[in-house]
């Protein structure tokens, strides 16, 4: 890990990396996180065969549903499978040979060339919550979430050191029309931002939206020849792969833009109680899913994505942060990788209705386990409550900060001269303490991760400063860092061409709330 | 993982057992982790070989202290190690070849043998916080804790599915003479409980109580050919091995009795601040501590431990669940398991004053790694707060719950017909659920881990109960719990012998404070 384009470590773009680094506010934006730690790895190479013959049984015996999309039926067809009607059955091996074509890593770019991120390899890029219509803080409870809220997560994305990624939808600003919040919140992550972001995938048409403003944005030319965009598509499971999302993938395979194409799965609901069962319908369906990437345009970017979660049988609630959504993380970044292809999963996971202990302990399960399973791409890495449904702005500063605590650990053992310490241990000696050694004065300040936020204050001051717990420290700290915030600098021809787009486009059309 | 003696998956002792389970009152508890899992390993054999080239260096050139002990040095000397004062130079290879004569694997036997337990190999056992001087709970604040609070603690330990071991000064009973608490603690473990538990190991002659305490409770016999107690001796980092503790050690190995060796370190105070330096430091304290118990008594059941933090260069608080003693307490289980020894390290451990969201993430980062790194004697796995100096009513039940992740998670993928699920995928298809059919009916009840505290209502239910947050939730768990409690039965005569063997001591020594 290697922190902020202030060092210098940029790859390419070097004169606007150059430019973007004399005008940036300083503040610290940690690089993306370039593991030198092994994956965990849960299943063997036999489970891993197993689930993978299991896999393509599925899509050849079974088949996958594309419904009402007659130009996927026809791609496939092209493509030599055998379509039923709206159903699709993929012989053993075909789509795995389709999927070869997508890259094994690539570049997304930021408009601040130094926030670029790289997705795949051993990388981690970390991103925030995505989806919630409800918000919460301590000041105002839990309360539909609108384009205030939606700005707001922008810039605390945008402040926080160890995200990489500004995300997509950050709560649902469910005071704008939904046929034009996608032109809102893609003006918001472009301009209140420097991180890279997502696209729309709600109506194909959006998605073209979310291309032009690219154009607009980057120029028409760079967006052709360049990732600007990672969306999330999700797959309808078991099996079916929704019109509207598959439009979606289309067009931006079709302009070279990345998606991430997941399942979305409630184990016990739509997919089997088991987890070699529910492994094997994720590949089932990433597979089909991918492969249909390819063949709207071979070498399209994309990333294999599962989103796990368990199910409480009493309630039917989703679970988080349990035991069984880990074998599944695990499981299927170990598949991923043997298809070469990159993969998100996990996040800042939780069922609890505030940012509590329970949160917390689900949330850290969820981190932990997305970090060791190799993943290349988190979303929802901070700032996830009550299963999803609320974006919680206390919750969203306690995870970023524990972001770090990924960071650090991800970088490994500093196995040199100074990290063995030798002289340290010969100078201190037996009964001797480390604190003003040498080696203790040259290390400290960069030996240990710091929190920005945890209490460590001996306890009376912190009982004398009001024995404070962690969401009302965070509660401070999101205070703060809107006070701090510097929207970061951007050519003012642009932001026009922007502002223009959003409010031709908002005129073309009359508002709807469906 | 298998669950309870009731499901009549015991070791040895057959009669007790059946008897046990005949007499036991109808709660679960769970057997001792059997990993299904491989460890996470993170420093490859270059890096293991450097440190424990380092760490022969350190024993040799730099040597260890045995203060105020010239029967060990006696010891050492005879060993063949150069002394010189209080300070023993130990040849390179010397402390590792004495190590060799310590079993990789015990028994450790409970009163009810349906609880004893196996330390060593791919198991992990899970015992409570040890330690604190005060205690947390909602109703009462932090203060000083007592012998009420310590029985307390017993019978929450006994009663939690998910601990294996009763521990030992789960809380310190600061209301009872130092110099005669140990009896009260022994006594309240004994008879609260039937789990296996820890021996006192703050005097020598403490020890030789404990030792005779199981005589009255095993049979001498037994304890004299058996390991009945597990005790926590920690070295005074750097390389100092206090007279007391090394008194109680030898009274434990001689009598065939185990201990835990264990650095206590802070990193950066009491070790140096780099992650390969502390484990260098780790690695000879641990092989100079094992190879003294084995100076002793040659095959003395040993655990090795490694008790390490971070430090805030700030404040100078010691930090938790931080990357840095990830790395530590991960290559440390590496070292440990080449030299073919049990190993101890996490816990729940957490600076947070309270049982929040801080504890939660600090505590969850620890037991996760904990499990991954191979510990096979997991103390502090409940209850710990504010850095160990408060043992938590509410986090005690909070972090035990937590502990059910930990056995599920360790069961691996279970890879046969019933868990590949290709008769669900088959018989739900493209845009069905899974919720009724038959595959899930057969599996639900043991599909996914279920919290017995963590809330999972519906939003509403949850509000219109109180909006209750974890450590609400916690409180009246603990509540409950100690309502619900029943005193294990114990032969009538075997009491008495103990209640004898407190009082008489207690008579024969005035109180002590200090």
């Amino acid at each position: 890990m290697a922190e902020s384009a202030r060092r210098g470590r940029t790859r390419g773009g070097g004169g606007a990396a150059r430019r973007a680094e004399r005008t940036a506010v300083s503040f610290e934006t940690a690089r993306y996180i370039e593991r030198n730690i092994p994956n965990f790895e849960v299943l063997n190479d036999e489970a891993l065969e197993i689930i993978e013959r299991n896999a393509e049984t599925v899509l050849e015996e079974i088949g996958v549903n594309f419904p009402d999309n007659p130009e996927a039926l026809q791609k496939w067809r092209d493509a030599g499978a055998d379509v039923q009607g709206e159903r699709v059955h993929i012989p053993r091996g075909l789509a795995r040979k389709l999927c070869a074509t997508a890259p094994s890593t690539f570049t997304q770019h930021a408009r601040n060339s130094a926030r670029n991120v790289e997705v795949g390899g051993r990388n981690l890029v970390l991103a925030p919550v995505y989806g919630p219509p409800f918000v919460r803080d301590t000041a105002g409870g839990r309360r539909y979430a609108t384009m205030a809220d939606f700005n707001k997560f922008v810039k605390l994305a945008y402040m926080s050191k160890w995200l990489h990624h500004s995300g997509g939808t950050v709560c649902e600003p469910t005071d704008i029309p939904v046929n034009k919040r996608h032109l809102d919140m893609l003006h918001a992550h472009m301009t209140l931002s420097d991180k890279p972001f997502m696209g729309s995938v709600t109506e194909p048409s959006r998605a073209r939206d979310s291309v032009e403003m690219c154009g607009l944005l980057f120029g028409e030319d760079f967006v052709q020849q360049n990732t600007v965009m990672t969306s999330l598509i999700n797959i309808n499971s078991p099996m079916t792969f929704d019109d509207v999302m598959m439009g979606a993938l289309k067009v931006y395979a079709e302009n070279n833009q990345a998606c991430i194409i997941s399942p979305f799965i409630v184990g016990g609901a739509m997919a089997p109680t088991t987890v070699a069962g529910t492994l094997t319908q994720v590949l089932a369906e990433t597979l089909a899913g991918v492969a249909y990437s390819q063949l709207c345009r071979a070498g399209a970017p994309i990333v294999m994505g599962a989103f796990v979660t368990s199910i409480d049988m009493n309630s039917g609630a989703p679970t988080f942060g349990t035991p069984e959504a880990a074998h599944i993380t695990y499981g299927a970044g170990q598949l991923a990788r043997r298809l070469n292809l990159p993969y998100r999963s996990a996040g800042s996971f939780c069922g609890s209705k505030l940012p509590d202990a329970q949160a917390a302990y689900e949330t850290a399960n969820s981190l932990n386990m997305g970090l060791l399973s190799g993943v290349n791409f988190m979303l929802h890495a901070c700032g996830w409550l009550e299963g999803g449904l609320v974006s919680s702005f206390e919750k969203f500063v306690m995870d970023a900060d524990q972001l770090g605590v990924l960071h650090h650990f991800a970088q490994g053992v500093h196995m040199d001269e100074n990290g063995q310490a030798m002289d340290a241990i010969r100078e201190v000696g037996p009964g001797g303490h480390y604190l003003g050694c040498a080696h203790t004065q040259a290390n400290f300040k960069s030996a240990f991760w710091k929190s920005d936020l945890l209490d460590y204050k001996p306890f009376e001051t912190w009982e004398d400063e009001g024995a404070r717990d962690t969401t009302q420290l965070a509660s401070l700290r999101v205070e703060k860092m809107l006070a701090d915030y510097q929207q970061p600098p951007m050519d003012e021809a642009i932001r026009e061409s922007l502002d223009a787009f959003v409010a031709r486009k908002k005129a073309e059309s009359p508002d709807s709330f469906m």
